[in-house]
Formats: structure tokens, sequence, C-alpha cells
């Protein structure tokens, strides 16, 4: 199969029906089939071969979705940037990948993105943009106007796209994924509805992710339809759900936090809404409670996984999201298309119920990471794709992740997995976030340290927590130092960016 | 991913749920895994190696599922055989596969199968009977009770089957699927809901019949239960949903039919059933009705393909079955995973609405025929199966099958599509089947000839019919002779053998 193919299968049953709605432009199957044809010509015309790799850099619009289909009509390689990276991060990740097209729209303008040396040694820039055409830059519309190509129909093994990994673990790689990697990644999750078929879908989170693409791919092989909104705002996304009756969502939790407590929220007609799948973490109980309140009619799945994976992995279904249920604090269950499994140190298969590396193996593991064989070797195993993230299994395969493996901490000979701790501290009634590592200790080696976000209006002390969490898990799990903040660094998927928390605790305490 | 993925994923996520039933006896995924493991153990012990053909002669029970996932298990090919399948035409599909084990059981020795000289050229004939095992034979438990071995995990592009299409054309050919090929097909009917997840699934229609085999591997994708009944009965299907609480099933209309006019059938309690499948043919508005009348929660899903499509290609759901819709007389649309055109004699993608014939694309299309090159390259053309089916695309994408191609007639210098003839003989209140197909004739070159069968209690005439008929289709579709018999002959998967009926009208007319 290949990623263009619901196209055409939506074309052949559907065709004058709409198939993207961004703002006020719109496009049906058939029309949007007829621009991507010309869009793959248009990226033919510079010079680009089966393979070569096209980088878009911009706000979630309808000019990206054509994007991506057009790279795949027309056999090229996606390559999505990252929209919180830094021009020197884009910049290695254009030399590493060797893309020399990159398209950019008024996003790359307000971060003076186009000042950068990288940006200049382009061999064509195309601005997808709404402002004016900046110099040196093709217009969208004129590759749209060229002449009209077959669809290549790279499938299968064939790559289709560089995702560069974000930047919470070591040095940026390029994860390749191949057409099979991401049509039976979309496969598993339709059978699962982690998005329902045919829905009316909005693109919230941003495009560039792959867990927004992961959705895409659904939306196309089910014949679909795509909403866009430039970038996620409550306000924004409440709008496009009412005015394009928007049927489904995929949003992490930080973005479904700031919907149900939207002051307006009661001003929107939102009955169209029937499906909201998340990922990056589970569901706090407090935020389903509020979920299941606001939308009483709204099924909910949580997915788990990594770039590595295409991504999918696993899911909590609807009927999985019990109150209580100490399963929501789980990622759910294998997929149909994946296998898990739990290693330990030596790579023997844990018994159940011990904490291990979470491994998988199936069709959606990447066939590795661009240009470098060793690290590829490092975590691919016999197939099965060790992911760096600690979890165990239950007796029902359910899959508890506790935390990425490179986060543990050691203190006074013992491992603390911060999840489990970060999970104890946020069951405060005061508490909205928290995260939670090691810092340096004299005496325990490591010591647990927690960064905490308190509710507005609520209130809590050190001592107040420390007696909370020590009511529920082991005394040496228990932050030995708290710290109160106002906000917490997330990524654009909405992780917690705790390399960064921690590093600027240690530069702090050595200048201490 | 591999045939016996869905096991794994079911122990792991089920270990003590039902796996599959069957009369008195049950095993869960654990039980059932063990099983396998060694029944594949056993298998491997009468030197069988990877991709080596096993065969299974017999009447539908546990150990024909189990002989499925354990051929797989083992690394070799199943080669399933048609019960009504003569003796000659078993040795010569067992000679053209090399096939040198058989399974078999008590109907082999009803049909006094084991005296044909094939069965003594075998390696090794393995008894799953109930009866007592025949000189020479290997009892299933002795198999059963062999050492495990690890799944050889055959997958992907690895041959999974052999599976001889069935006497309605030509010579017996075996069809290679792969495992690539079942696989995508069982996640493609999936995502539709042709069977749902976690079905507790009635095996009603033959086993060995890859339609049957389409559901058996959605529902061990899916992590459902298999029920099976020896071969289908009305009493024995309802009995086995009663006691089993069957939810899905897959039938063909003869079945369905059979079903919802059993005298007795208020005497069951079938509340758990919630959704039937059924193929080779479109259902009648007639039985549709009654359908609906008995089991208005049901949900009904039309497939349609072929051996050489793995073989679902096209569906038509539950929500497209509105009576009065033109669109019931259609196979449905183009599933996930295929691709379907229409094509001119010259191999030229047709006009919207013109009957050429039907030809599919994608990842469930078959390796080819086993030995038979040129017969594979006749039909695999680009990628493209051709069916060999007549057919036309609505604007909606919706498929009409008219007719086999071979069983056209030319009338007077028309095409005339035997199966319109029939729908419209079928609409007539009176009559239950018709099979319609062209006679020699001196004036018209061929004459339009009908078999008809009327429902019991009805009466009609030659004359009433051509009246009924004339209303509905062209003069020179018509039926220019009626013919009224009790019943008609239907292969195993309830296709009218209408080569058959024709031939002996043949003959007749040359007596005469």
């Amino acid at each position: 199969m290949y990623l263009t193919q619901g196209l055409h299968r939506s074309v052949q049953q559907k065709p004058n029906e709409l198939a993207a709605v961004f703002g006020d432009r719109s496009t049906t199957f058939v029309e949007l089939r007829n621009r991507v044809a010309q869009l793959a010509g248009g990226f033919r015309s510079l010079g680009l071969k089966d393979g070569d790799r096209i980088a878009y850099y911009g706000y979630n619009s309808d000019r990206f979705h054509e994007y991506y289909l057009a790279a795949f009509w027309a056999g090229l390689v996606v390559h999505p940037i990252n929209t919180r990276w830094s021009g020197s991060e884009i910049a290695f990740s254009l030399a590493d990948a060797g893309t020399t097209v990159v398209i950019v729209d008024d996003l790359a303008v307000e971060k003076d993105l186009l000042a950068h040396p990288a940006f200049r040694e382009l061999t064509a820039l195309v601005w997808a943009g709404a402002g004016q055409t900046p110099a040196d830059a093709l217009p969208w519309d004129e590759l749209v106007a060229a002449a009209p190509i077959d669809d290549r129909r790279r499938n299968g093994a064939d790559l289709a796209g560089l995702f560069y990994t974000g930047g919470t673990t070591g040095f940026p790689k390029g994860v390749m994924l191949t057409h099979e990697n991401l049509v039976t990644c979309a496969m598993g999750a339709a059978i699962h509805r982690f998005v329902n078929c045919e829905a009316v879908f909005l693109h919230a989170a941003p495009m560039f992710h792959l867990a927004d693409l992961a959705a895409w791919t659904v939306v196309n092989l089910t014949g679909g339809t795509h909403v866009m909104i430039p970038s996620f705002s409550a306000q924004l996304a409440l709008e496009a759900i009412a005015r394009h009756r928007v049927t489904d969502v995929v949003l992490v939790p930080a973005m479904l936090q700031a919907l149900v407590d939207y002051p307006q929220i009661k001003e929107f007609d939102l009955g169209s809404l029937r499906h909201i799948g998340y990922g990056g973490s589970p569901i706090s109980e407090a935020l389903l409670v509020r979920t299941q309140k606001m939308f009483p009619d709204v099924t909910l799945c949580q997915a788990f996984g990594q770039t590595e994976l295409s991504p999918i992995t696993t899911l909590l279904l609807p009927h999985e999201h019990s109150l209580g249920s100490p399963r929501l604090r789980s990622a759910g269950r294998a997929v149909a298309h994946a296998e898990i499994k739990i290693v330990d140190d030596e790579g023997t298969e844990a018994e159940l119920g011990s904490v291990g590396e979470i491994a998988a193996r199936g069709p959606h593991v990447m066939a590795g990471y661009w240009n470098r064989p060793d690290e590829t070797a490092a975590v691919l195993i016999d197939g099965w794709m060790h992911t760096g993230d600690a979890g165990y299994l239950d007796a029902d395969g359910y899959l508890f992740v506790v935390d990425r493996l490179k986060d543990m901490i050691i203190s006074g000979g013992e491992n603390v997995y911060s999840a489990e701790v970060e999970n104890a501290l946020c069951s405060h009634p005061a508490v909205a976030m928290a995260a939670v590592f090691g810092l340096p200790d004299e005496r325990w080696g490591e010591r647990v340290h927690a960064v905490v976000v308190l509710k507005p209006g609520s209130a809590a002390t050190e001592e107040d927590l420390r007696e909370h969490a020590k009511g529920l898990i082991a005394g040496y799990k228990c932050p030995r130092s708290v710290e109160f903040t106002e906000a917490l660094p997330v990524t654009a998927a909405g992780k917690v960016l705790k390399r960064e928390l921690r590093e600027s605790r240690l530069k702090a305490s050595a200048i201490d």
C-alpha cells in the first residue's frame, strides 16, 4: 500500500465531498487530487527525483496537507520540521538529511528564520504563507499551476519520511519511516478507532509532529475530512469544531485541559464532537472527570508509542477509561499490528509485573536512523525496537510506562522512577503539574527533586506534599526537595522538558 | 505480520478467556497456544520443513482451527481441501501441490475417500476424527503430545496457503496466498467491521473455504472466540448461537434464508447475535425484509472478492442496506486496502457506468498460481488482478457485478448478462431462485434460457415470468425459454453451478 492510496479511493467513492477545510478555503476530493497531481509536478520541476527529501516549516494549514500528499505522489520523502527548533538545530537536520528544498510560511518570517545561513544554500525556497512572498522564494500557486504528473506510487518498503526526534534524548536523529510503516500504523489505529472512519478531523496539534501525522494517515485511509487551525488555542479549536462540525480530534492532555477549562466553552455548539484521541501521557482522573462532565457522549482513547514506531503501539480504548480503575494509569494494550514485551538489562524477557525496557516488534518499526547504522543497531535487535522507556505489563497485557530509562533516579542504591513520584504528587488536590528528576546529593548519590505547579488559588507547602506522597509511595521515593514554579517548559508535543529543567538546576547549584 | 500474531497477542491480553468452542470441548488462549506449539512440533516430526504443504479434509471443528494455527506456527503451507470434490479432483490437487501429509476425519470415511489410490501414496495420514482411527493413520492426540517448538514466524511475503479454486471455471489451480495477503485482508475487513472486534464467531460456512478463513483471520487478529459446527444446518447453527452466545457469523445468502425460514427459530434465544456477514451474491430485498424482521438489531455486511484476492475486495456496509436502494444490488465499494477499476477488452480503464472486467490491486492480490506462470501472467498485469467478472462502477464507487464474463450470452448480436435476467426473475413474488444461461438457437445464435425454482406453495407460469421480466428489462434480455425445477445445484460456497446446468441442457438437446 502507499500513502496516497486513500486519496484515490476517496476520489472514486466521494469525489465531490469535502476533503479539506482551512478557514474560508476548502477543496473536494477531486479538486484535491488535481491540485496534488499538479503540485507534485511542480515539486519534480525543481529537479527532485524519487527518494529526494523535501521539508516543510510552518503553521498547520491546507497547504501542509497538500505538501504531504504531493510529496508522496511525486515519489519524494517528507521532512517536516519541528517549529520549536532553533535555526542551528534546523540547519543541522537539513544538512544531515541532504534536504535542499524547503517550504515555509509566515512563521519562518516571524521567527526570523530566513536570515539563517542554512536558508541561503537551498536549491529552492517555496513560500506557502499568506504574507508577501520573500525574495528568491517560489510562490505556492506557481507550483500548483505546474503540469500534473501520474502518482509515482512509491510504496511498501520505500522510504516515505524522515522524522527528526525531538531534543528530549541526545542529539537529533532522522527516523526513517516507510510507506508500509505509516500505512500499517494507520490500519491498526483504524481497527481500534483511535480515530473513527470518515471522521471530520481537526488538526489542532502541530502537523509536523508524528502524533498528528498518524491521525492524518487514518483520516486519509478511511476517507475523512481534514480541518486545520494554524496552531492550538482553545478559542481557535472550539470555533473550528463548532463551525465545521468536527467529529474527532487528537490532543495532548495539556490541550484537552485548556479546552475543558476555557471560560467561554458553553458559548460554542460542540454537539458534533464524538471522539478525542490523546497521547503523550496518561490522563489524570481529575481531567477525565471534567472531560466527561463537559462532553458526556464523547469517547476517549489514549495512544502510546514513539517516532521509531510510526508511532502507535498501544492504545487505552474508550471502554477502558473507567474512573477509579488502576488501568487508567496505564498506556493500554498492544494494537493489532504490534507486539510488545519487557526486557531486562541482558535483553531477556522480564517476568510479568517486573519493570524493564519496553520493546516492540511489527511492520510499524522504523527502517532505522538515517545514516546512523551504529545507533540503529543499538536499538533494533532481532526486529525488536528497544524504546528506552521503562515499564511493566500486568497479567492482562496492560502496559504501565514508569519512566524514560535515562530519567531513572538512583537514590541510596534504590531505583526511583520519576513518573511514580509525579503521579503521587499530582494526586494532591492543590497540584496542577509536577516534574521529578534526580539532583546530585552527597549522602544519597542522587536526591529526588520535584518541581511543582500549583492550581490557581490553591496552596500547599513542601511539607504538605511530602506527607501526602508518603501515604502513597515508599519513603525513599518521596522528594527530598520541592520547588514551586508558575509553569513547566514543554515540547510541542506537550512533553515536559525534564532534561532542560534538570540542567538549569544543575547549573544553578554549581553557581551556588 | 504473520498469521499466528493474533494468538500471541491474545495470550498476552486475555490468557484465560475462551479461544475456541466445539460442542463440549473448549480451550483458553493459553491452552490453545500450548496445544498449537506441540501440534506444530508434531507436524515437524513428520519430516515437514518450512514451506512444505499440509492438507486437511474434514468437517468444521476445533481441530481444523488448530490445524491452521499449528501449520502456520510450524512454518508450513496450508492446503485445505474442498469436501465437495471427488477423489480424482483431490488426487489432482495433492499431486499438483506436492502435498504428502493429509489430515482427515470421519467425513473421509463416510465418503469412502481413503480407498482412493492417492491416499496410499502419502507420507503420513493423520486422523482428526471422532470415530476409530483408520489403519496406518496417526491419531491427533499423539501429534499434540509432541515436544513444543518455537513459532517459526514465517511472515510477510512467505507463502501461507494454497487454495485450489473451485470447478466453476476451468481446471483447478492452486492460488498462492502469503501471510501479508491474508493479514492485510483481515486488517481491512476489521477496519470496516465485516466481522466485529473480539466477536464470538460461529463457523457455520465450511472452514476449508476462503470466505470462512477470511473471517477466521479477523477473529484471530482481534482476539475473538471461535465456535464451530461440523457443517451447516439451520438447527445446528441456531443451537450454537443460543448455547455459546454467538455475536457474529458469516453465511452465504442460501444459509441465511434457511436460518430465517426455520420453523422452530422462535424456540432459540438468539439475543446475542448482532452481526451477519455474507458473500457470494447480493441479498434479495425479500430476504433482507425477513432478516430485518427476524433480527431487528442485527447488522448486515456483504463481501465481494475471489480466492485470488484473499478474498475481500469490496464491502456493502450495514448502513448501505436500505430497502429500496438500488445499491442493494451492488457489491459495495472498495475496502481500505484495495483498489478497483473496470477495464475494457484492451485493458484500458472503462468509462464510469460502462461494463467491463473488474480488476483489483493491493497487498491482498495473490502471489500467483502455483507452478503456472503463464496462467498467472494472463491475469496479473502490472499488479492488477483481472478477475474474470464483469461489472461497472457508479459515480460513488459502488461496484455492480453483472456476470462472469464467460457466462455472458450473445443473443441476436446483443450482450446479455445473465445476472441481470436472474435479478428480474427473482423479483417475481413466486420465484425462490433462478439460473440463466445461453443455449444454442438457430435464429438468435444463442437464446436466453432460465431454470427457475418456485417458492413452496407458490405458482407461476412461463408466460407470467416473461411478462414480469418485460416490465423490468429490455425485451431481448427476457428468457425465451423457462424451465421449472425443484432445486439448483450449488457449490459448497453456495454459488449456483451454472456451467453444470448448462452442459446437461446441451446434452439433452443433442439427444433430442
